[in-house]
């Protein structure tokens, strides 16, 4: 089965005084490797990092410049993640940042600095700094966010994007991961651009609330990245907006990121959402989703259509959480859920079911609290064990 | 490359007092699929569980037999788990114990039943009954502790045994385990038989200590079984032994049956321990070797070669641990350990190492302080995807 398109990307709605900039550094390949989005005004800003203990150079720099909360610009290259990349790893971040700084006008910690790829080797950054020497002449104007998504990808199969309007201000979001992607109280590469007025301290608040139910709730393959990053910039030109409405835009736009990640995960045929109901906790459903999503032997159970809840079970149980007692845990499956468990012919619904959507429905119910959390996945296929085991090669 | 055999069982010391039965119930279909060991005289014994919260109908019964620590006979079944196995589940594992207790003349707590495969099929008991109907008459002696192994297996390739002389006393032990492997406080189903003089407590002792140190060092896919089992029974029939010296041996033979366990894993063509060294503590060298070893993009990256040692680093640092420093941390490849790192040639000497070897060894040194551990697990590979995603369809 062709794997189907479910999320078209929209740009309907831009921000003002934003512009960008895209283009192949030559870094691995002819490919597009570098792309930069440079506001107008300086924006408020603010940003979450991965909790990995071993980080990119990019992150060390840029958890400094972004104590101030400013930002001009957001530069990011593809194939070449700058980590454990030698002595000179994080001088050429440094680097960067500078010659981006001095090309804009701006001081170099209003730069956030960005790489993806692989980890290991030295990032050539003279190739980086020629490739933006047109700069700021170059700056497109509108923006090209949907090709600026694209500098970013890696074993990404399409980029990824979408906008939304608040009032008078637009929102543009782009995400980036197709591997390695656990965010655990960070992300992937992801990046907000809006034109609304909202102080930095409120945007990390906002960000890091929003991330909490979206990003930090996507697994495809529990490994997690060096490199992730999720960032948002606010240059303030369209004037205030109405915050919890802004806020409810961010969390729409992350969750249809969340999605398109999961579903865009290395080799998977599959988006996967599990719905934990009636947990004693969100923290305790999420993790009881994250341990389903994460299981490789549900991830090869749906891809298939192997009716094997059993399995199922096993992920939920296998977290030890006191709580759950198997006599009351339910599994339904679909959109309305609905029970398969025992005869024949429920177990060939259910590998039906299976086989012939590409958006899979679980719910979970614990019976044992209020709460409850989404979590997002996908299948394991042979194609995810081809792409990963001739990655670097 | 053909898997090449690197584990020959032996059975050259057999235990006094026991004897085997083992057929087909044809559980499934015609392959051996129950298996019961028998001590001539009632034996002390000791048992470990699965730390699944959602265990099968055999773990809930054997639990309150193990209480008193003595057991006449152990029986397992393979091509059902007997969990989630509807309302009969408990009663079916129960009547199963009171029947061979009455062909034993031995008490039905003397009895510990385990069953492992499928989940969530109702256990098809009068088959296993009919087919156990010849006993004591039908009982193998001597012992084949080969056969019994073999009636355990699931998707296990080869049979697991190995066995050892301590003073007068020998020990047998047999394991299977292929998938759902990774055991957490507990083990897969793995038996040992001796003829030693051990009281109860002892062994329950001796035990725990030595699954910390082998079967919890294990996994195949992060996956925990419902049905984990690890037990021995010691029938005293040769008196008593140095507990030292029986300790080391349980200790060995365990750890020969885990690596066996991760070789065996499901797909996998390579076994990959990993030693962690100079960790704050055993639980912390621990930990850092699973990530290592349950990491997607690691396996995969051994399974062909890939010589992306980046990956290395993500899971130790994935694991959040305050005490990893990215500058300290050394990974070794081989043994003796050497570092493979920088150029192209060393990257090309890794991948040659890695394709060629059915055994590798990495060396991870954190620096951080003077404990060690060495977990072992496997690669993932398109085999593992497709024995899975079509298991009981």
């Amino acid at each position: 089965m062709e794997k189907p398109i479910l999320f078209p990307c929209n740009l309907s709605s831009i921000p003002q005084g934003y512009s960008t900039f895209v283009t192949s550094a030559g870094i691995k390949d002819r490919s597009l490797d570098v792309g930069i989005v440079v506001s107008e005004k300086t924006a408020s800003a603010a940003a979450l990092f991965t909790q990995n203990r071993i980080v990119g150079n990019p992150i060390l720099v840029g958890r400094k410049h972004m104590k101030k909360g400013k930002l001009k610009a957001i530069i990011v290259n593809s194939k070449n993640a700058n980590v454990l990349s030698g002595s000179d790893g994080y001088e050429n971040t440094v680097q960067l940042c500078e010659f981006l700084a001095s090309k804009l006008n701006c001081r170099p910690e209003e730069i956030l600095p960005c790489s993806t790829g692989v980890i290991g080797r030295p990032l050539p950054v003279q190739k980086i700094l020629k490739a933006i020497d047109s700069l700021p002449a170059s700056l497109q104007n509108p923006p090209q966010f949907d090709n600026f998504a694209r500098a970013t990808m890696t074993t990404d199969t399409v980029p990824k994007y979408t906008s939304r309007k608040v009032g008078n201000a637009s929102i543009v979001a782009t995400a980036k991961g197709s591997g390695m992607i656990e965010p655990n109280m960070a992300t992937m590469l992801s990046y907000f651009f809006t034109d609304a007025e909202i102080e930095s301290q409120i945007l990390k608040e906002m960000l890091t609330r929003v991330a909490e139910k979206t990003f930090h709730c996507l697994s495809v393959d529990s490994d997690t990245s060096t490199s992730d990053t999720v960032a948002i910039m606010a240059n303030g030109m369209a004037g205030k907006v109405d915050l919890q409405e802004f806020e409810e835009s961010l969390c729409s736009m992350a969750t249809d990121l969340t999605k398109m990640l999961a579903y865009d995960g290395e080799g998977a045929t599959k988006l996967f959402q599990v719905h934990i109901q009636n947990a004693p906790s969100f923290q305790e459903a999420r993790a009881v989703g994250k341990s389903i999503i994460n299981s490789p032997l549900v991830k090869t159970a749906i891809y298939q259509g192997d009716p094997n809840w059993g399995r199922i079970f096993m992920a939920i149980g296998k977290t030890g959480f006191s709580f759950i007692e198997a006599d009351k845990v339910k599994i339904l499956w679909g959109n309305p859920p609905k029970e398969y468990r025992d005869t024949e012919e429920e177990l060939a619904s259910l590998s039906a079911y299976l086989k012939e959507n590409a958006i899979l429905d679980l719910t979970v119910d614990l019976k044992a609290g209020k709460e409850k959390a989404t979590v997002y996945g996908c299948d394991l296929t042979e194609e995810y064990v081809r792409i990963n085991a001739y990655y670097t090669t």
